[in-house]
């Protein structure tokens, strides 16, 4: 037996993070770890110089890389304002835009930039005020949203900055957080999207990988370009194999902390379901293509999505049959309660969440049968009626679902113009409230409601011939009605839609209560007992805040096949060519016409190991130097993992290499000017 | 119920072979499943002109691509003449070779090509004689053997032919095979080692592939080049995704008619424990590797061998996993017993493999654990002292691994001037003696005899610190002195192998006489019902004969990856390129040399869905017309399960396209004579 003292000391050792695990804050980097790893010691101005020039982009990342206020992100991030730029007399996704000057930038509607300027610690703070609060959660949450707000308020009046308080650790530390915005981001350069986007779905999550996923905008400031206070220079030497590299950005959610119970739903239940249910749907959606190259038009989009989603759920049902990954998470719980028993810890998180998983596995089908039935026109009805109903609430006593952000999200879904094809939509809510009888038996009340007594076909006949929801004006209209809208209504979609309506709001109750609220509360119970017993040696689940990751330049080998650090312009060239130059892996038509003056050899893109997940497109990649060598777009297959369990074997980050922006700037879109600009020219 | 009549149609129709499937006999072509499902109907003179032009090189696949008697093969299958031509001043296989002139042609030691030239039906004869015979196995095999080499010799006599009686579906038919023999076989052209076998055992069974795996033989008759009857025409258009192609080559052996059981064996026992001990090795040899860079050299031969043993075995073993594959054999066996019962046919193979089945369970460990034992040296003085034990004994007293067609390969082994390591050779000994200890117990007669009173380190460094066995000449001598030297030799692996030599006779007994000749009897009983059942609508499983495969020219979709039908030379430069030029992706000097000048769009290798297996090697590919369109070279990791189960899903079947062989010849390798001739030039 060894001394308790020493199997302490062994548990904290362990609950550090493995090899270049971490989306770490600006604020505690494993410096120590970095520089044991890697031999390389990070100063606190090279710290200093790369938060300053990473910038949030809408939500994901960006960075600084003129002082002329040049932003690079990706392509697929600056999407949103392309589009919005675009008329059907010009456009910009399909051909790509480039300003010759200044004047000819396009300022993004509505996109706002950020850059986190300081933080500090303010947990003693929150911790004050919340400790001081009687001894029930609702009062505890109670006042420490209101120390939270009023921490945010008074930064903002003392600084002209944004300031946002955000919880660390499941809420065992918190940090204020001051941002510069700008409103005034001017577009400047884009591709054509077939460029950014080559290989399209088919290429999502694949690496080895071909694509100029990148796009250049302009920061202003009072209408001249913005001086950034931080900017990345251009990397001095060539990247190689084997070279540390740094990721600064956005890094949206990580579910690293989930329990046993968690995850063996997930890996028995819920994945499986899923998966199940999506390629059903698959089927369902070619069975339809294939009725006429019509119908093939029409359902190439939802094919798309639906593939699309069941390549990025099987990639993470991977990681969780994997017996290393569940053996590795087993034993990491184990320690934890080990030391949270050792320790006298009060309560049990692990009990909470497996309480909550049992009654989710209970109620799981009725869940996904009843929210599944609404397939788009139906569940724009269910929103419809949902948000006359909670809108008039005050914002605490509404659904988690419809509090003030999510409502602006729900509008806006309401607000899209998205095409209608009224046989594909009978078809696919034919199929949806099949599967609700089948799952659910014929005398559920979803069932008997929604079917009365009509097939599921006949039921979606009836449903998709009387609505007039396909009319964005006449959704508007009934937005806008509320209430008295809303019941006034004779759509069959809303009729039926504002029946079910207990039903669902007796379903979304009990999740609420049951399920998501306790395994909030076990989280953050898990994650500041983490924090407690690792400290800063473990990083913290990612909450879309500016994070620090790193990790090495390196190919791998999986399944017998070894794959390269970095593809070329030749690579592309092989995959349009090998595919006969079929959608999506046609070459672009500027890439086309510039193919002879291209450098074959150069790097197009290339993988490390460094710890992102979705929130990190647009990241700058710098070297141990803090100079720029790329562009984070996507992660590969194994990487989809990441949101369980950090692992460098073949999980990898993929980046533009900054020399194909480079030479895509220079060679491709007759836009050497701004490859000046970033080399550190005017 | 369905009537009888009608299941047992079923049960038929369900018997045949699925799409593409199936290593066609030339006498027996699926016509009607190729006209139906393909819509092209082959005539007797195209399947006429294909047989004659397809060459059986050394057991492995060829065929004639111009009158001059011009031979097109792989690197791979030419490597043996390749390497005999070869001397320490002239490296033929590094640096490849090419004959200016018909005077230039370098003979190939021992290589002998065959062409079948016609075949007869024999099974009534064999039948015959062998009903005629008594009752018992032993007689009747006797007879069989009888008249079959009556068969074959009054064949020699009569046509001058060298003829061969080949039994398909396990002994349902019997077929007289003359072929025309060349001894006279000189190489023409090869390409350096680097550009024909790029990616080496890394690529290997891996596509996307860009390999040149070809070379050029001419075959004499008398002095001067043969007139072939059959000869290859080049296609007249480009091959096309979609196309239908013929594959005719020489497929060695497949285990398609594997029972229930024996796969459940492989898949539980057989595959878990050899990849297991194989990772085990691979984990030695890496180990080992890390002490010194000269350790490392040591270790390259040996790592890249068990790893690609790994890659081929884990192939074979996610196809016995993939409950599709066992339950579509599953449902295949059902099948098959039902109509067996129904027509009361004698006997049961299926219990008779059970059985045998069970008792290989049983001393699995044994027959491995003392197998591997044997690495190398000690190996090759097993080998030694049964060689001195079994050859004095008539054929057919030997054990089946000692007739003389094994005889002759084992002493090949003996003569092989293999490097000898003496750390290395140690470090493996111990491991595998160590292996025997903790799977057989430290009282089994084989680790006592073995390890004596010594540890598996101690025993190892005992024997090859004794051993004169590294040396050629000595194993030369105790291979000429047979049994008395053998006896009288004090060399310590020698003593070993020789006290060991009665456990290992009686285990190469009990495998003989208790799995493999029950196992044999029984498929041939399963492979006769299944003719009896389906004809010739059956594909037989592969004999090393002369086969007809068809599939279809296709890419596929893999675990969310796209895969094209094609690559091109793009593709070699980018895996060149992105793997920084770093061997075995190192750009041959001639391919880097000729860089510019080469079209980047031309096609290097494709796939397609057409069934083939090992010794397929060097099989033309033709095209609907009958017109070369390129070569086979391997197989892709999803096709290894085809030993086992036929699937077009991402199984595929790769080849060089003609026009990399063309382009290669023309531009690369300065031999545009070659490549005129190939067109149907002189």
């Amino acid at each position: 037996m060894l001394p308790a003292a020493v199997a302490s000391l062994l548990a904290l050792a362990s609950l550090a993070a493995a090899a270049d695990e971490g989306m770490w804050t600006f604020d505690s980097p494993p410096l120590a770890a970095i520089q044991q790893q890697h031999g390389v010691a990070l100063s606190a101005r090279w710290l200093q110089q790369l938060q300053k020039a990473a910038v949030n982009f809408g939500g994901a990342s960006a960075s600084f890389v003129s002082s002329q206020g040049l932003v690079l992100t990706n392509h697929h991030v600056a999407r949103g304002c392309i589009a919005r730029l675009s008329t059907p007399e010009r456009d910009l996704d399909g051909h790509g835009f480039l300003a010759r000057t200044q004047a000819e930038e396009l300022r993004c509607p509505g996109t706002v930039l950020k850059v986190l300027q300081s933080s500090d610690d303010v947990s003693d703070s929150v911790r004050l005020a919340t400790s001081a609060a009687a001894d029930d959660d609702a009062t505890r949450n109670q006042s420490r949203k209101r120390v939270i707000a009023k921490l945010e308020r008074d930064c903002q009046q003392n600084t002209r900055l944004h300031c946002q308080v955000v919880a660390l650790y499941g809420g065992a530390r918190y940090a204020l957080y001051r941002y510069k915005e700008w409103d005034d981001v001017r577009l400047v350069f884009a591709p054509d999207a077939q460029a950014a986007n080559f290989g399209g779905d088919d290429d999502n999550f694949v690496y080895p990988r071909f694509a100029l996923d990148f796009a250049l905008a302009r920061v202003y400031e009072n209408g001249k370009p913005a001086k950034p206070s931080g900017v990345l220079k251009l990397a001095s030497k060539p990247l190689a194999e084997g070279d540390l590299v740094f990721v600064a950005g956005h890094p949206g959610s990580t579910d690293r902390l989930r329990t046993q119970a968690q995850l063996r739903f997930a890996r028995d239940v819920d994945y499986p379901r899923t998966l199940a249910r999506l390629e059903a749907q698959q089927a369902l959606l070619h069975a339809y293509a294939k009725r006429s190259p019509e119908a093939a038009r029409q359902a190439a989009d939802a094919i798309a999505g639906v593939e699309n989603r069941l390549k990025a759920k099987r990639g993470e049902y991977a990681a969780l049959r994997d017996p290393e990954v569940m053996a590795r998470k087993e034993a990491e719980e184990a320690r934890l309660r080990a030391a949270w028993t050792q320790r006298n810890l009060p309560g049990d998180p692990w009990a909470l969440v497996e309480a909550s998983v049992a009654r989710h596995a209970e109620r799981f089908d009725e869940l996904t049968a009843t929210e599944y039935t609404y397939g788009s026109l139906l569940s724009l009805a269910g929103l419809l009626v949902d948000l006359a109903q909670q809108r008039p609430l005050p914002e605490d006593q509404r659904l988690a679902a419809w509090r003030d952000s999510e409502l602006v999200q729900n509008e806006r879904k309401l607000r899209a113009k998205a095409p209608f094809y009224p046989e594909l939509e009978t078809v696919r809510l034919a199929w949806a409230l099949g599967e609700a009888k089948k799952v659910l038996g014929d005398s559920h009340p979803f069932v008997t409601t929604a079917l009365g007594s009509d097939t599921p076909e006949a039921a979606a006949q009836r449903l998709v011939r009387g609505t007039q929801l396909a009319d964005p004006a006449v959704r508007e209209s009934l937005m806008r009605g509320g209430q008295a809208a809303i019941e006034a209504s004779t759509d069959p979609m809303i009729v039926l839609a504002r029946t079910l309506a207990p039903q669902r709001l007796a379903l979304a109750h009990f999740k609420e209560e049951a399920l998501d609220t306790p395994a909030e509360k076990a989280a953050a119970m898990i994650g500041q007992a983490r924090y407690a017993l690792g400290g800063a040696n473990v990083p913290p689940d990612a909450t879309g805040t500016l994070r620090l990751s790193y990790g090495t330049v390196k190919g791998y080998s999986e399944r017998g096949i070894r794959t390269p650090w970095k593809t070329t312009w030749s690579g592309l060239l092989d995959r349009a060519d090998s595919f006969d130059d079929r959608m999506p892996f046609t070459l672009s038509t500027p890439v086309a016409t510039a193919r002879a003056k291209l450098n074959p050899r150069t790097a197009l893109n290339f993988v490390s190991t460094a710890d992102i997940i979705g929130g990190n497109s647009g990241s700058p990649v710098v070297n141990a130097k803090g100079e720029l060598v790329g562009l984070i777009f996507d992660g590969n297959l194994a990487s989809l993992g990441g949101r369980y369990l950090y692992r460098d074997e073949s999980a990898r980050a993929v980046a533009v290499h900054i020399d194909a922006i480079l030479q895509a700037l220079e060679t491709v879109y007759g836009a050497p000017q701004l490859a000046k600009e970033i080399r550190g020219g005017r």
